[in-house]
């Protein structure tokens, strides 16, 4: 019998139990759990010690250690994270939709738990409080498939945030065991056990979860995301937006990896951007038009314009219209955020209406989708793809809904 | 190169120029399909009648030659379909989140077609016209892949619709080419061309396009329906509820397939349902309590607790207390719509809370289950799934939704 298995099938029973519970309940046992991890840090930070000697022995990059590393700061955030998440409204009970129909029935549409959620992750130890904290308020059961790498850390944290729920039903709150492939391998399986995956991390990772997956996916993060400058823009407006799209934290799916222009604002604006850009410290891989602005620049490639760079690098081309911006971004982005920097309200709907992104910016940096920003309170992940959610998904993406009928006798004959 | 490919190619660029096309451009072309449909039913009945001659030389049963079968009233009926979904609310545009944040920026989350829907289906030519009625108002371009022995029926109508919808992307609704199984399975795998597919049919169908779609799935339809009758049900009502649960189309995923009775109520009420139940015809699956109310009933087994049977058969078993009845339907249901038939608040509201399904009704059929029992106007399936949509799909649940972000310069430094 697997023991990925077995998990699964606790937490299912788990979940029946959890769905029930009012807010109270939830909001006592998050705030115990925020109390226990800092009772506990000592030996969380003895287990994530383990993790990142284990990782610098075996020559893990120093970016990716320091990703991993807890330090007493860190396990406070997270404390902080599940304490903020208990102040947030529980979206269980929610009515989505309600009406009284021709003949009586009394029908409502509520939100209700998904069930039992499986995030698959890397090793960022912080995710497996925030996500154990965001299922739980929501009412689901959790199956926290997190790097092997972090492995050590996770097993503390799961066993502290457990045994502080005491008013949660048992095994709410899971690490999946097991540290190899085959453990995701089971998860993907398990059909009629796990009812929703989460893969958050990188595009290899999601990617072979998106194709393999038997269970439901939602798919994250990829973000291939373009800045584009209209014929109009305020210039000014225009480089802080690009600047900050781009430089403010190059390393997340928001940032910006492409900016196009029009050919009428070219000879105005990209002057002034280029300039911006290398003063922070951006290359350049600019097509022949945007080139001519920057002699350093690289030739841009059909990979750059595919590129999530994930660094300062950046996709640059001219364009004739907006149509060919729109044109662009459907062919080489990854339908995550755009921008369009305009003082023109037709262009502006013209390309809200061209795309089919899961958010696009008027005259606002790309770096705002974000549940945080968004006013969720909270983030589960960014949904790229079109089913169930889009975007930043807060508490209600974690719910599913049922309809509850009230009648005194109705048939329908 | 794969000519289901190509077709899901040629349906992406048709996605993309029918998303914004306003409500009065879709509902004009809904309308000029509808009088095609009756204008051509000389050829779509000629077309019609050789699948029907095919399907019975190869010794189709005769009532799935009824549902193959068109005549002049089901094609004007089809068309009275069209012309329905024409008076519904467009989707598209709504507005379902909004806010303005606190530094000014203004979101509205606004739904968008989903983009290339994918249907695939059984012998039934009707689905042909009402899937690309409700694909074509929610903004999505469709490929409707139908049953092989409908082939010649669904070929003529999909050309009348597509020839009559001039105001709509060349490509809008096409039909899958090929008659077997690998056109399935190219959909399965058209992963970025195909945003959803929507199997509707029997469980075997589902469950292959289940466990083999990398293309996001919608599950639908298999429903093990149960009427509970509780300690305090009003005895009248409850055999109302379920002679009409059972008997009233035994065919349909909503009709209930398993009745449990409270210990307390059922000598008083078995006697009565099992009078009535017979007197339509239907065999009961008893367990030993029951049983004893029906001398000609068959012993249930765990294969009967367990059946969708779609004919004139219904399992039935006496329970201790309201929380077997949910551990029952837990264990053997499909999640589909169980009914309480009760007289007491806390009953009903332990019921709704206990179970896990797409529906729960108090006092009422199971049968209510469908989209224009519920006021939507049109249904494309029903969701027996927690991901995206849940219970009947009308033309909200054809929507993805996206973020509109307005800002005057907005950076987030």
């Amino acid at each position: 019998m697997s023991e990925v298995l077995d998990a699964a099938r606790r937490a299912k029973v788990a979940a029946a139990a959890l769905a029930p519970l009012p807010r109270s309940t939830k909001d006592a046992a998050l705030l115990a759990m925020a109390d226990a991890l800092v009772a506990s840090s000592a030996r969380i930070l003895e287990a994530n010690a383990r993790d990142v000697a284990a990782g610098r022995e075996a020559g893990t990059a120093e970016g990716l250690l320091d990703r991993l590393a807890l330090t007493e700061s860190r396990i406070a955030a997270m404390a902080d994270g599940l304490r903020h998440v208990a102040t947030l409204p529980d979206p269980v009970g929610e009515v989505v939709r309600g009406s009284t129909l021709p003949n009586g029935l009394e029908i409502r549409q509520l939100r209700v738990p998904l069930g039992v959620v499986g995030i698959v992750y890397e090793a960022r130890p912080n995710v497996t409080a925030d996500a154990a904290g965001l299922c739980v308020k929501s009412g689901n059961a959790v199956l926290l498939r997190g790097s092997a790498s972090a492995y050590a850390s996770n097993t503390a944290i799961v066993d502290v945030l457990s045994a502080a729920a005491t008013g949660l039903p048992e095994h709410s709150i899971q690490l999946v065991p097991g540290t190899d492939r085959s453990s995701v391998q089971e998860l993907m399986r398990a059909r009629g056990l796990v009812d929703v995956l989460i893969p958050r991390g990188g595009a290899g990772l999601i990617q072979s979860v998106v194709a393999e997956s038997q269970v439901p996916v939602i798919e994250t993060g990829v973000g291939n995301c373009t800045v584009y400058v209209d014929e109009s823009a305020d210039l000014e407006k225009a480089v802080a937006i690009v600047v900050d799209a781009k430089t403010s934290r190059p390393s997340v799916c928001n940032a910006a990896e492409t900016l196009l222009v029009h050919a009428a604002a070219a000879d105005a604006f990209l002057p002034l951007a280029v300039k911006a850009l290398k003063d922070k410290g951006v290359t350049l891989h600019a097509d022949a038009r945007a080139a001519s602005h920057d002699p350093s620049a690289v030739p841009v490639t059909e990979e750059d314009w595919a590129a999530e760079y994930l660094s300062l690098d950046l996709a640059v081309g001219v364009v004739d219209s907006l149509d060919d911006a729109v044109a662009h971004i459907r062919r080489w982005g990854s339908g995550h955020t755009e921008a369009i920097v305009t003082r023109d309200v037709d262009e502006a709907r013209r390309f809200v209406k061209g795309l089919d992104s899961a958010a696009v910016m008027i005259n606002a940096s790309t770096r705002f989708t974000d549940g945080g920003e968004f006013g969720f309170g909270a983030e589960i992940g960014i949904s790229t793809q079109k089913l169930h959610a889009r975007g930043p998904m807060g508490l209600p993406e974690l719910t599913s809904t049922t309809y509850v009928v009230t009648g005194d006798g109705h048939i329908r004959g």
